[in-house]
């Protein structure tokens, strides 16, 4: 029974990557026109996400409408700047390099957080901000990620993990204006490449690149899906076999090991409640935990401001 | 019988101040509560709107748990600024002026204008933004305000306009990070000034500060209501009684000479559109032209994207 259960989500997450990618390079195509743009620009960063957009950019538009901006700082990974110069190279598509390090210098950025009081407050070695990340957990017993979808009011590594916040979330904040800014003169349409696991649970930054953009096409899939997109669009292996990061906390590399768990129970789990399942039914697949089932709708509700401004009502 | 129209209108227009302001408090204090802050940043400008956000701020929260950025560039008419920072003196509110030019400046943002080349081409002189927004009106017969909200398809002057975007947007986006960057790392909520007249019509900067923000709660009142709550709230007149200007582009000072349209009329076009009245309704009020109810249901169709990023179906 609970197998059958485990199958018959599997089977809902199924995708036809053929039609799915047709549909998704005419909604691209209908909104170009739509905004009257003459071309689509895209942040590359060398995860699947913008390659997989970018791939269907070219296939919607071309090529030449096609424009590919890679925005390292000094806290990227160099291979994740390669993989994304060289599959810019691959689809012959224009791209520009711009290190935005100089501006988050300029902005006071890199001065956020203070490595080495870290370290004498809290004794921490190696890769800092992970053991601060995992240091506030045991501490207050609360997951860092989910209170970092709102504020922290804790006093002895808030401010911190207040500090980190804003250390990580500008350089998204930042590629967005400079999407933007060479989207806007070439009359571009801005591309983002938010997909729907990470969107549900506010694993994105808010008004940041993978969020403030024109068109979200990747928002109606699931991140496993998209993985099945990527392969039938011929993504590069690498690519597609790395494991997900921000790449944008030094320390915090992936993204599995910020949120606290696999995309693929998360994908079932989202999938489930998206289908109406009640929380009792999910948790009789014995590969996911009642707990993972609370934290998801616990993601999923901390983070509905990111997903919408609000506003006071109307008399 | 036109007459009636008019005062039916006007009157729907009214709004009791008090109660409106005690409600917006009350809404501030509780997105404060419920997104786990514990304070608010607002951009003070030195217009109607932002002044309104910061008395309402200090209502809600307290002098103490409200924090200002003033972030004037080149293009800011010294006035305003020194109004907001003179209004910031009498809320007693921590303010922090940053002048924002170097970063405009290190992003290429002043370069994008180039009015020599704009000289000689239209034989443009004065204040020369204003002329080509003018000029590409009469040249090509279409609003310029209106085809800014979506992509300039035009050869020859497009390639201005579109630089034009670009120059001005910039500016509200690192306005919005700034905010962001100030307030995220001491847990303040990020309070948006976008009043309804404005972002009904898509006259805000997609994305910038006043769009991209925690709250809005200005939102459900026109420019016309918030003038009213504004003289409540004892906002100094010199606040009030100046002319509505967006200070982001030289030579283009005043909201109503961009938009084409009196704050007047358009809010009550605006208001008897939403109460569900058919333009031909509309017409027969003698101060309100028919072109001018085209012109505003023209405007909200456009800037749909604006106030809504576009993704594709679910299956």
């Amino acid at each position: 029974m609970s197998d059958n259960l485990l199958e018959k989500l599997k089977f809902k997450m199924k995708i036809n990557p053929e039609k799915m990618a047709l549909y998704l390079e005419s909604f691209i195509r209908e909104y170009v026109e739509k905004l009257e743009r003459e071309g689509a620009i895209l942040g590359l960063s060398g995860g699947i996400d913008s390659a997989v957009i970018a791939a269907l950019c070219v296939r919607a538009l071309g090529a030449k409408k096609t424009f590919a901006l890679v925005m390292p700082e000094k806290d990227s990974k160099k291979e994740h700047t390669e993989d994304a110069l060289q599959f810019a190279r691959e689809l012959n598509i224009e791209t520009k390099l711009i290190d935005i390090t100089p501006y988050l210098e300029k902005l006071g950025v890199y001065k956020l957080l203070p490595l080495d009081k870290l370290i004498s407050l809290g004794k921490l070695k190696g890769p800092l901000i992970k053991k601060a990340f995992h240091f506030y957990e045991r501490k207050t017993g609360k997951f860092t990620f989910l209170e970092s979808l709102t504020g922290f009011k804790d006093k002895e590594f808030s401010s911190y993990l207040a500090r980190g916040n804003a250390y990580y979330r500008t350089k998204h904040r930042l590629r967005m204006l400079l999407l933007y800014f060479y989207g806007e003169r070439e009359n571009r349409i801005v591309v983002g490449a938010a997909n729907k696991s990470e969107y549900k649970i506010g694993f994105f930054v808010k008004h940041g690149c993978d969020d403030a953009t024109d068109i979200m096409p990747l928002l109606n899939l699931y991140k496993t899906q998209v993985k099945e997109l990527a392969r039938y669009l011929n993504i590069p292996a690498i690519i597609i076999n790395k494991p997900p990061s921000p790449d944008i906390i030094p320390g915090l590399a992936e993204d599995e090991g910020i949120t606290g768990i696999s995309y693929q129970n998360m994908d079932l789990i989202l999938l489930a409640l998206e289908k109406g399942w009640k929380p009792r039914e999910i948790a009789k697949i014995p590969e996911i935990k009642e707990d993972e089932i609370t934290y998801i709708k616990s993601l999923m509700q901390k983070s509905e401001h990111m997903r919408k401004i609000f506003i006071p009502k109307t008399f």
